[in-house]
């Protein structure tokens, strides 16, 4: 009963992660209950973003970067930013997460994931480590990927290829600690866990 | 870290439905990390979509109707669908799934619900049944709500609002039968659908 | 670090409806915490259960039947019970719901299900019903079975079994209605739920 | 329609942990439908557990002993138990799941939590604490609760009540490392987990 516009943007939104066909169909409706100004203002708001939308030359990282030619995101640009360590990490959301606790002030690199078949960026990042360990700005290099299977087949991966380097310049090479998350119950903890929480017992 | 066109659409996913913050990020990010055919893309259907949007003026459905002036939805037009029984739903969603089952050929009234108040429509029902009604045309009413709290007064209102008119044309006013739904059990099950089911045993 | 009086006793607990190997220890060392009194009451009141423990010769209903040597249950005994109509259903805990709602005062059998091969009471019940059903007792059956595949399954092989016992002594066989069970969304309902409650509209 | 003893029984299993009324009857339905010896054998089994249940005198863990007088567990006794390090948990289910890890191999004392009021064994614990650090068998005491508001609690009030202890008897006294439990994604961590994390990189 629609035409191919309607099933053309309900595809589109099923592109979007964690969207299936009910949701995205869902979206369009909503669209189409919304009066004209919503939607030409939603419009406005993804052409602003589309003209504007840049990747940090330097970390990675997606951000909504104006219309200049500077292809530095806001933190690789500031002089706030630790630039002795520089924390590896799978994902954009991953950066902002860490940053929300305020525990740490160092630069990232945001590298994807082994599904995500973006290892294309590990050249890059080996890059940017060998051209900032040869200043001494660099001192130590975080592998910060999630407690998954696919976190631990990175970490033990990037363990292997940064090794050399790590050597080279003289950098410190870590990886995040284990241990008891918040929420967590002993009763239900795996012997990794229980074992890291034991060595790192403090 | 973002401008505020980032936030600017964070804010406008927020509004989706079934959307809270961090999917909306994740949405924005999404966006962010495709190349700039798929945002050129994804903004055009968009427009498309806006230029044609429309509510059918009979119906209350929302369709995407090309760019002429007709303002009634193809179900209403369409010579197939039986004008003889009117079913009133909440939402375009529901009207989607049953005629994805293929056991209604009827037309719909889409009324809204309680909680997002849209009973201003509820003028509009009465209008087309009364017309309907005096052609003779009509000759069936039925009130398809979920079986859910908010469903329920829905229907009891409805009944109470409709039956002067289903008296006066001579309409049959009906609601949905209750029972075992698919995947019901019966240790599991409470008294209303019980009764309901052993009433509708055949 | 238990002797084999604990894992005996976690393996019993284990056969228990829905008790994995955690819940299961979790149970020992409940037992294990309580003081001797909870614990001599707890098998206490398993012995009487064992010593009472009747299955209903009628019905097939579980039931505490005191030390006397009558087999059948209070509800095949009681006057209050209509004799007329008869209710199969899977399991007792089905029955216990269905009186629970006040909706229905007539007689049960209790047929088990497939998957628990307990179809040799099929048997008893062709033999009650021919039994009732000379006496002109019993006008009515009606097979109770939950909306699932398993529940559908045997719904058709029932009425197909109990047909030319129905038809021989003049009874009506009848199932429960589908249709929307409370709390089911119009949204997510399948065709045969949507088809019913259409049929079932009143 | 049941007698005094079904209920009974259905109450005593209601007060098992994670136990509602329905499982209960479940259960009591399940004893029911097996046969006599399945249910005299459970009986037994209950009636050797409840002459042989124990509690540990040294580590409060319940176990079932024989019928001799001893009132140590198997791990108190044991030559192969590190007594040199001791681990405080908050119920006998902790220590079955660190024992199975094989990561620890020295003693434990089953403190109990804020919840369940079993603080009067804190007293006991010290008694324990001076007497195996008077020996100077003891070197170190780990507080192990789980990663959640009661566990941090309780972690708090041990480091203040067990100070003293340690620091008369020369006692290192420590808690479980926190960080990235296996399986915690770095996106939905909290700001102390992550923090934790950082600071345990190794």
């Amino acid at each position: 009963m629609h035409g191919s516009d309607f099933e053309d943007l309900v595809n589109k939104f099923m592109k979007f992660p964690g969207i299936g066909p009910r949701q995205a169909r869902r979206f369009v409706y909503f669209l189409l209950a919304q009066d004209r100004i919503f939607r030409t203002d939603f419009i406005k708001t993804l052409e602003g973003l589309n003209a504007q939308a840049k990747q940090c030359s330097r970390c990675a990282y997606f951000f909504v970067g104006g219309l200049n030619q500077n292809l530095l995101c806001g933190r690789c640009q500031s002089p706030d930013t630790d630039k002795s360590i520089l924390m590896i990490v799978e994902k954009d959301m991953d950066i902002d997460n860490i940053v929300k606790t305020g525990t740490y002030k160092g630069s990232f690199f945001v590298l994807g994931s082994l599904k995500n078949k973006t290892l294309k960026r590990l050249g890059l990042l080996k890059k940017i480590i060998t051209k900032e360990g040869q200043t001494s700005q660099l001192k130590e290099i975080i592998i910060a990927f999630s407690a998954s299977t696919d976190g631990d087949q990175m970490d033990h991966l990037l363990k292997i290829e940064l090794k050399p380097l790590a050597l080279k310049h003289n950098l410190k090479l870590s990886s995040l600690g284990r241990g008891l998350s918040t929420g967590v119950e002993l009763e239900y903890s795996d012997a990794e866990t229980i074992a890291s929480a034991l060595l790192g017992r403090h």
